[in-house]
């Protein structure tokens, strides 16, 4: 592909003393079948109007609800609407390109995160900073197309969030989904959290690579307890965050186990990232009085709850999805303060080629990788 | 019986411009065989000391876990730990006699509502005002002997809650329970319901016909839906508030109507005062986003929830035991101020004669009246 | 003038069987100097694009910060930018043309409020429900031209509230400030306040005949007391709703009073609708344990606080500005519930003319009317 | 003074292999004349009944409201009620013994905290957790007597914190007080103070010691200003945790300094541990949109408020006073946890001699040292 300076009918700016080379076209990673290989071709680049922004693209996360995307597993509920379809909701990139409604604070060569969980029109939940939760969203690579591509048109100034002053740009965009999904289950559960009292994580996959960060980051006076199937899996957070105690339900009844380490108390809170209907029937006996559940994994239709417990304790279960753009802003500040190590979150980094795209999307299907896996264009 | 007046060594006192007698024994409601009828029998009359208070009882509720305790299907668990036993932990009364650390704002003669949900020993969550929840529960009924007997002594003045300027202290006793569940519910909701939308109460028993009352009280402004397999209940509550809509599950698909009653919206909270699989797995299905599922009824063991409608919608689901000492306080200030109508919630009266008696157990147990049953002394 | 149907190159749609007749010029209420009579005159009507919405005035309210703008006392913090200068964000009117942007959900015809504490850039207070209190403001009147006019641009379709439903259209446009204000102030003091528990409103002009009615809407088990030095706006609130007591602190000692009223306890809350030092010194004072205070009122640039008070009972002061874009929402469902009455709290409909409309500024700065007063186009 | 054992009818037991001596008569500091040198003098040991619990003193902390009752400063408001008086509520000690309604929770032995802020009568407060803000308050040193002497009868076992694991017992004693009410004011700005948001403590005496500690431990990841006339107290806090600015009023404009720091943004949250007029009056200038302030000196009875920026901005003004015994528990597992350097906070430590004592009460008179002045027994 030839790469020409061309006038996109847009305010592309000199930055930098150099020139934005901004192409007519350009490579995007295609699903034309579900669950077959994708295919990197040539696209049309849109020139951004009114508030929209074009991002060049520095790095895709691919998350697990991509391979369930590729495999046509939301058929049934109507996602992806059309085919082809470009996968990922994790990007982060630079601004290339912006409409004449852009505010000036938003600049050509920015750094950025796109928050991808945003909507189609305005509502009351929006309005009231619920904007994850809109009645007509516009979720990136659900209900529009994703990043998995050179250049992204992001469709609101909202969504891009400065990410100026962190190191390595292309480790940070799984703080869009992993890292704010986990950010916002943390949030909840923490004004019930007091000091020496416990929190259990259950599922350490790409999102307990983060949640076990935010635990030891917002509830630093916690005692941490993580719980998993895979000893690698534990061994990996080891090394991010200190862990009080882990519990490999496998070889032993995580049940008594919780109870011998809390002293017979139970945890104040569980973060399940996994939400299979074992975990949620196992994992909600533990919580003590008062004790809440933050359910964010979505690995079963249904799970059994223990009701006499729930009630005769007063536990709280929150649903929990993806995060608002007031929270990714925060995610974003944080991960400046150095509250969270997001680089050693990424597992591995492919490169934007056909093979090694493929490569990462069986790496995520195969659950091959710990922490968190990024394609980098 | 022969009533006579005794010293028994505490403060009684002359009140009213007459005298408090005092028996030395006096009439209990007694189990003597779970699942038997009751009998009628004398008892010692114990002198309240130091921060104690003795009760002259007026009145006493049958509750649901009344029949449960004297069927003994509790007793997998523990309780009642001793035969003979005393049911009723829905109880007013006349304050006859106070130990030495009673304070003077409460005196002989005050009629009063006694607070059934006491602790054993205080810890953090009873100095946090979870009252209910502590540690080591000492509860009316069922950790210590209940209230279906002439005198009740209390085991700390704390308990005492005022009932003056209520006209029919009778019909107060079940705002110690059904009341106050119902009001910790209503509460725990309180905050997510804006004007104009919907709340469910589902269940319209002993407990339903508070719950609608609470709704009217503190959400004037919402929109009530209620939910029963008995037309009867309907119209029971029906006459105590106005419901905006009732839907009966044997007669309707719940689901499939909410959503046209709602005009696709769904509902915004559920009080669920039934607690079967059947119930939560469906009207969690009725709530909309961001909406909030109390769960009262304890009718069964495990029920299975909606996983992916919980999580995609951020709902909450709220366990809720009885209700505080606050909360008590602040019911019985709402009856004063007129908020419900606790006096038509009593369906039925029964007397303190070992016949009637068991006729309400029966009554209960049968579920042969609507609104509540009391035992009137 | 000369009316004529034109082509104003927007979604102007035929309703209601009829056509919408836009003018490219209409009249409106112009400020050509400080503190001298309005002038109505011609001025060209702006063709909606994007997300912009035009909508033909029925009713403009008058409010006291209208006259400090009109007076010139905002010149010293640069408000009104320029001259001429276009009064008042209290608007109702019908769409008439809207940009291509605009959801269908919004037609021509409509009957709506427009909420007027809009903002020039969303930034993370917005984004977070807090839409009043954006780091770049664009308020109507105060910013950007008010709605003193036959026809307004509003500048984005979320500002538009549809009030279909509501009987009066021209008695609803105050809810975008006095009731909007008061109803933000109620909601923040809400959930201190138990039931038979006090809350006191201090100033019963424009703003508290908004107030007193919110507080029998949403706290509807609190005893409402009213403060003010004029008996007859004493009278004015009694007649839209109970009150418990009221004060005039001309003719008695305020704190005595409501110390005698509460039976040595005081009050929960108060809002302070005048913002005098004298009231915030004073009622402060009249607080109870854990009470709080509502500060809206903003008649003075200081004002002395009684800090053992304040410290000893854990008192909480909130400041209290406009309402945010969903509690604008909340006002109007509340008033299609029935909630408040606010065609009686329009005290005085003006016409569209110079005169009426000089009048109407006059009645407003002089404290002429109780209640709110509106012009009508 | 001879010491034998004794039998003071209650409880004491042997501990450690070893036996609990208690005289009958034990040495107390007492304000025999107000103003006036403090003389150590015998007075009897009371023996605890039913709830209540005898503590050897380790060490007594000397707080600025001792050096008040001292000098008389409180005799207006009625304490303390008599002369002689013991001063001192900040106390450490051992469980020496106890009545017969203690729990066997608490054990003679026990190294101890007592929580000073007790109440005489249960009241809605209490029960809902505000335990410091009774309505009859039992106040150590200011309604009933001080820790100022060598045995301490608690009057609830309530009261009681077990402090086992902390190695300095005799530094944990102004937790009760310096140590409890700056964490209660930190948890109460806590929920608004988001990541990279500042936060400035105004004074820095015995207070700002441990609150600049508390905002690192639960805001770690806040910006930490602080403001004070003394440039060594500046220095005395920065040797216990990271400050990332500060500003001396006396040498530079506080508002352009602060404004400098924040890049024009202000600060999220003040907490003042001064309260005079002029700290109230400066800081609550340095604000920022939706900013609060924490009122916890109280060194003037007025102060004057911008009522334009508290309202335009919303901003919330909390009183804040001591804590409750929730707070008192939380308090104490920080510590545990290391949250805080509680043993660095001692400036000075004093023997329970007359010339030592007395000069413990000048010191703090005079503001001789930083941080915190104990007493140990």
């Amino acid at each position: 592909m030839k790469y020409i300076e061309i006038n996109i009918n847009c305010s592309a700016e000199r930055y930098s003393g150099g020139i934005i080379i901004i192409p007519t076209r350009h490579r995007a990673a295609l699903i034309r079948d579900f669950g077959k290989p994708l295919t990197i071709e040539e696209v049309p680049t849109p020139a951004p109007k009114d508030a929209e922004v074009l991002v060049k693209v520095i790095s895709a996360g691919i998350c697990h609800s991509d391979i369930h995307l590729w495999a046509g597993d939301y058929r049934p509920v109507g996602v992806p609407k059309t085919l082809p379809w470009i996968l990922s909701h994790e990007i982060t990139g630079v601004v290339v390109a912006k409409g004449d409604k852009v505010p000036e604070t938003i600049k050509v060569g920015d750094r950025v995160l796109v928050y991808p969980w945003g909507f189609a029109e305005e509502d009351e939940r929006t309005l009231s900073g619920y904007t994850q939760l809109a009645r007509k969203r516009a979720r990136l690579s659900i209900d529009i197309p994703g990043g998995l591509q050179e250049y992204l048109l992001v469709q609101h100034y909202r969504y891009i969030v400065n990410i100026d002053g962190l190191e390595d740009p292309q480790a940070v965009a799984p703080l869009a989904c992993a890292g704010l999904t986990t950010y916002n289950a943390v949030k909840k559960i923490k004004p019930y959290v007091g000091p020496d009292e416990h929190v259990l994580v259950v599922g350490l996959g790409g999102l307990g690579t983060y949640a076990v960060q935010w635990i030891r980051a917002l509830l630093p006076h916690a005692n941490l307890l993580v719980a998993d199937i895979r000893d690698e899996a534990i061994e990996f957070v080891s090394k991010l965050v200190k862990i009080d105690a882990a519990v490999n339900p496998v070889k032993e009844d995580p049940v008594k186990t919780i109870t011998e380490i809390t002293k017979g108390e139970g945890v104040k809170a569980v973060i399940d990232l996994v939400g299979l209907s074992q975990t949620i029937g196992t994992y909600l006996k533990t919580l003590t009085t008062l004790g809440v559940y933050a359910m964010v994994g979505l690995m079963s239709y249904e799970a059994s709850i223990p009701v006499p417990h729930v009630i005769r304790n007063e536990i709280k279960i929150f649903g929990v999805y993806t995060g608002s753009l007031g929270d990714q802003h925060e995610v974003i500040k944080h991960a400046r303060k150095g509250s969270i190590n997001y680089v050693k979150a990424i597992s591995k980094r492919f490169r934007f080629e056909e093979k090694e795209v493929n490569e990462a999307i069986k790496s995520v299907a195969e659950a091959k990788h710990l922490g968190r896996v990024i394609v980098v264009l």
